[in-house]
């Protein structure tokens, strides 16, 4: 069992996904580039994402109607470059580490059209089973998630 | 009684509120004016604002943590002007008409600096009693809202 | 020419374009549906999406940064329906009417996994020369924009 | 002169800054509480406060149309708690370090009805001559924005 779940750890870290967002003109702002607050919304869409590239049956979307919340406890976001409407952002996603109650992914974000650096992110995230109100142990979600 | 409930009426059709919205920088694009998406959110801030100026204990806000949502049905929305980064939006909010299951807003916004007029609104909203999942009488819900 | 005009007009008026969006989790509210002022996000997609299938070889979001701005001067939406975080939303749209300075289309907006209207929605559009500050003849922006 | 501006640099790291900013409908999501992101626009809102406490004759909000524009460059943000629809924050900001590119912000992010933190904040910001593209010295932009 233990087994099991160090050799499905082992997978989770070394999983990547890539996924693609589109800027939409009120992404931008009075700059003429995408405001700071709406590279939430693009990391978001990889975390999503990379769930669902790891996911069994289920999609990560369903959890939120099952009574179980991934919320956000930490966010680190350092930006690199700035992208105007019209450009792809593309969303490169890895987990960093598997706490207990934590779970931290790294994000980079970067301008499809040149490769241009837009933002890297570490991110830390939770779950909240809503029926016990309390956090689920990661590994445990994990293995629920995945089944 | 209903002597009681047409005077409420006619106190709620000749009621008018005001209120004051700040435009944040991520509202506005790359145009450097507010994104025409956002006049929603600045009438949603008269509507709330109207409530609470004919409200009695209870806030607008309370209603729908009691399983009582105000949901729109239709927006008519002509644009007449623009604002930018620092301006404040004065939003003019009455009712148009009360009908079964239905109410109707008018809302009038406007730039506080120079009077410009911003935007013309009718909107269409309903009450949903969350736990029947039925449309509630206008009404009724007024009344309920002003015990 | 007025020729080359009228079958550019009659082609455009046949054309529709079909986009697909998906919803995400901050574009849902207390309600758990997605708020109302995000289907102008959505159908603000499918006016992208439908000027980029009839599009030449520069893309419609170009044209901003080339300081011809399509502005929205009135929107007429009917909620009918209401979709949640991980729905997609299928946006179809057409033009309505071809006028002098204004543009009208048509956008319907449903739930792909059931076909569920959600929205039906007319926005009147306007083309902005930003360099003159005047507002454009359509066709004349059209054959600018198809060059 | 260096006295001068140390003597302000003194003034600027001594002082601080509260706002009040409401929470809408839109800015919570199907979990019922205010979705992570929207604590950027929050703690934005405490930059703009901040910045108008400390001002001369001009706003900040003046200084984008000016050519300077103040951009994020790094975000650190620790969620402690949630706010609702209808709950009001209080963002209390002050500047942790004044640097020659950069200036770093401190925000501190509360419920008002019951002083529940809900997230710490650490910015750090730049700013931008729009006209030479070139990164401007704070204590340079600093003076010019206090005259």
């Amino acid at each position: 069992m233990m087994e099991r779940k160090d050799s499905l750890r082992q997978k989770l870290l070394s999983a990547t996904d890539t996924t693609r967002v589109k800027v939409r003109f009120n992404d931008t702002d009075t700059m003429g580039v995408v405001h700071f607050k709406n590279y939430m919304i693009y990391f978001d869409d990889g975390f999503v994402s990379f769930m669902n590239s790891i996911k069994n049956k289920r999609n990560i979307e369903e959890m939120i109607h099952e009574g179980l919340a991934c919320g956000v406890k930490h966010v680190d976001i350092t930006y690199e470059g700035s992208a105007i409407f019209g450009d792809y952002v593309i969303v490169k996603t890895r987990i960093k580490d598997i706490g207990n109650k934590s779970i931290t992914f790294i994000h980079e974000l970067s301008k499809e059209s040149d490769n241009t650096l837009l933002a890297k992110v570490e991110a830390v995230r939770f779950v909240l089973n809503l029926k016990t109100n309390k956090l689920m142990n990661i590994m445990d979600f994990l293995n629920y998630f995945l089944k």
